[in-house]
């Protein structure tokens, strides 16, 4: 296996999907060793750096990429194994910001409301122990949680000559804040323009689903993964596989319909991988599907499908990919 | 234990939250054991009954109850805990129902398109297994399912002199259809009205979160439950508790409101329990929270906030109510 | 003319439609001179009185009702049609309430912000002049601005035997709360159960499109009205029609859904007033209907479908019966 | 004054907001006389010819710019003044797109449904009588309507790097799709970028409120219009004024988030404009705004606050400007 390392400087970071020149050229099978940056650029250190001060508008959540993926064309489907994720630094931080989050009145659900106080909290890291700690700014109360590394931004450049922003989650994957994303998981995401142009960012060592506060425990990454590029059969949306379930998300709003677009997403890829008539899956998934929230806080809303592989007969989604990847991430030694 | 046994022949069904007399007096302390008729009231027993000709709206979802509680005032905290549910019929029915569900549109998602084809799947109950069985309706796709008996519909009279359809869900309960109201589970519900009036009914012996179809696998239902009341102490909107973990309840439209409404309630049940300050509340929450989906196709969608006990400290909600509760439950003999 | 008049006591007045007594049976074709309290009773006076303290809930939005009308029938349509609405006080009432309007948190959009401050602004009715007077609390900022008198709440029982308080509008009408209730429209609703039990509420002297913070200029009213019965042919949603206008009202969560159910149902009144296909109404609708909100703060959001007559060719609705009540309505002395 | 003439080429079309390079610079005061080609290129010239194969996406709303305005960096404010929109053709077309549009499912509000039927309506212009004709598809119904030009699409480059669809309306204005964008009418926006790059298209020769099929009658229109600058006094959201109207626009989904913005910028423009304190603004525009729907069809619904200047006492928005342009403009001589 091929394997590509890169760590970008500040000055590399990408601020968009779609109108950025790509950082680097990869073949399929090329194994990537990453580093990327906190959407706070680093910049929350203590409970005294506040948003306001601290971060530079738009510059926030930046990506490491966008990768050219060789061969890639619209219409293709582009595979991401996300092999490895170790957080980087020994903490993690997470705030409140003005007009934003979900408990919040927001620049969007405007209100006349003055903002919530704006507050950071710090998680010290235990590597040994596999925590991250929370400790209440107004009391003694402290809590060790597990940590759980996931990516809150993985996605290929919009169609239709677009640039969005790092923050927004919509069709080409991008800030999606779904715990899902995490070690293991195999992504498939439909490629709009040539190369695929993918990117990936916002590490989070832990985050609820919903992400109500707007922000998980947003630390830097260490990513290790696998690209793989599938000749057509691009999903209208992304699409998660794990060794235990299939996911399809949906990102918009109101919320309701990122439930409606995963929903009938994963309705289609029952109805492939079983040969089911429409009504069949739309019944069968009913009965079956979990609904986890992924984030109601960024520009469009993430919704999951999520389905139990237990409950299905054997399949092999994208003829046995995700299987495949996981035997090839064995093989690579871990950073 | 007091146990009162209550079996409703059609003409005692209710089919509203209010605005009905109570069918039975019951004390706080008492066990009762009750059978639920499904939510077709019996109707769907083949694949060739079809809800335009099988059902007679409104009479749909019928309630056993309402009971009156004695003691229990505006305010307070009316306990139900879950003992038992054990299906009582063979066979559980689901259906799409014309302009009815989460994937096509509705009487208030109005648009001009055709509806979906109307149909009536037919799962088969394996006791001994403790399976359900999914037969497609266009093919011999078969697949057996786990059992996972639930309520559809718990709730109280409403406050301010309303009475609404047992299809909705609200702060007084209701139809939430979620699937963690299942047995060993303690609901919290506030009492609107002297007596608190509860109602329980639409037993489903399994469903998927959100409620796709607008059907769950319906079937009649032997209820075992304990009535409890706390005097005061009424939470703004349901809870949940199981021995692993606790769970509110916010419905409303769009989905986003119903989330916001069960997050703001955990930030608030945190607080309690933790002495912790709000914000400090909101950021726990961010981290920790899982956020299932229960319907996306009722007159209120309803999604959870829940918090794994494991991530918290110990601590003991309503003095230890669910745990004492438990205790109690393990003396009743199963029906 | 039959003609009843009916000044309701404050023991007479109703919450909610549907779940109370008739007061009053009366034959079509009456006229109705009815008087009706201000939603907040009367009770904030001075810029002092606020609602936290003044009102007591959930008794707010008192309605006169409910009438019993002679020989309706579920399926018929009730047809009001207003003919006069008189302020019957000197002053109007406007206020923040907690947590309620269309630029806050509320209890279903929940947040963790403080409320808005709570405050009473008082309107000088000028009847000379035909004024209402907007005076600033915290500046010497006054406007006059015209009197525009309506109802907020004009409704019938609603199906399915529930009860709904006074607050919200839904397909029964209710507290609708659109500009457009005023003197010289004819309302048209579909019954649901025997006599119809229609209520009417809520006087406005004056209130802007989506009633933004909550609560219009609130004001006693004089209320002269036909009643009138159309057997069968019950629209789904409200209708109205003025000498200049057809208009469908729609109200539901979130906006996006009154609005679809108000375009769709003018679609239906388009096809049977013209005889066109379905497209062909969706077509000319998109070209000629205005949109104004009506609520963006109750329970249900209201929005309407409007259409000029003057863009149609001559057409009479429900035979003709608007103009038939207007001839009417100019032979009955204005109170 | 400056007087620049512009027709763009096929090959010179801009397709997004934003990540296009201008395509000539204007100075401040300068007349701008330019022609749009309609949103379906020009393609749709017969009833026969159907979107699904006359158009190719995402070529579709072509836009005439972007424009570089001399001296406009970002924080300044964008004056565009409409002097004239006349339609450049014979006839408009309209249509019903699968799975677009306000009263069917779409990719967004995703449901199982098949698409609504394709058609298109092909209306004739008669300059002399100023109308258009509506011709039903299947019948022998036909009507003229008032002819009422406007703008679809008027929008600046967005922020944060960002480049949009021309599809897209949002906070740099875009596809708001208002019959209110007129002539005579004012437009202002806030500068993103140096020299601002606006561009304007997607005539529309009449539209209704909502655009509930998702298209006008789409036709190629002759714009005059005034590029002025303000420096710095950037509006939130897209302003306008006409000689008898204040006007916001906000962009967002729901609907209710579109509503929300639109009526915190207008209390905030009147809090400018009369020195008005927060909640005397909130309730002076709660009883004085119209709220007529833009669209509910495009990416992100836009909804209007609009005020009648004739409610309020005198005041000079950005220093009278827009009666400084009206005077301009009649000096035009018209196309």
């Amino acid at each position: 296996m091929e394997v590509v390392e890169f760590r970008p400087e500040p000055e590399q970071f990408a601020w968009t999907f779609g109108g950025v020149a790509p950082i680097r050229r990869v073949r399929p099978g090329t194994v990537l060793r990453l580093w990327t940056e906190d959407a706070f650029c680093g910049r929350l250190r203590t409970t005294s750096d506040l948003p306001s001060s601290a971060l530079m508008m738009p510059f926030v959540n930046p990506q490491t990429g966008p990768f050219y993926v060789e061969g890639a064309e619209p219409g293709d489907t582009l595979v991401l194994h996300l092999v490895d994720l170790t957080p980087a630094r020994g903490w993690g931080a997470s705030t409140t910001i003005p007009f934003f989050g979900g408990l919040t009145g927001t620049d969007r659900t405007a209100t006349l409301q003055p903002p919530l106080p704006e507050r950071t909290w710090i998680y010290e890291v235990d590597r040994s122990r596999g925590t991250v700690t929370f400790s209440a700014l107004t009391s003694e109360f402290q809590l060790d949680l597990p940590m759980a590394p996931m990516l809150g931004t993985v996605g290929v450049a919009p169609a239709a000559y677009e640039a969005r922003s790092a923050l927004v989650p919509d069709r080409f994957g991008g800030n999606m804040d779904t715990p899902e994303m995490r070690a293991g998981v195999t992504c498939y995401l439909g490629v709009n323009v040539e190369g695929a142009l993918f990117s990936i960012g916002d590490g989070h060592y832990r985050q609820g689903e919903g992400e109500a506060c707007g922000t998980a425990v947003e630390g830097a990454m260490d990513v290790t993964l696998i690209v793989e590029l599938v000749k057509g059969r691009a999903p209208l949306w992304p699409r998660l596989e794990s060794d235990t379930h299939l996911i399809t998300v949906g990102s918009s709003r109101p919320l309701e319909d990122a439930w409606r677009i995963s929903q009938v997403e994963m309705v289609s890829w029952l109805s492939e991988l079983y040969r089911l008539e429409t009504l069949d899956s739309y019944q069968l998934l009913s009965q079956i599907s979990e609904a986890p929230l992924a984030n109601v806080v960024d520009v469009n809303y993430s919704a999951l499908a999520k389905i139990a592989k237990a409950y299905l007969p054997p399949a092999t989604a994208y003829d046995g990919l995700h299987r495949h990847l996981r035997e090839l991430a064995a093989q690579i030694p871990t950073s």
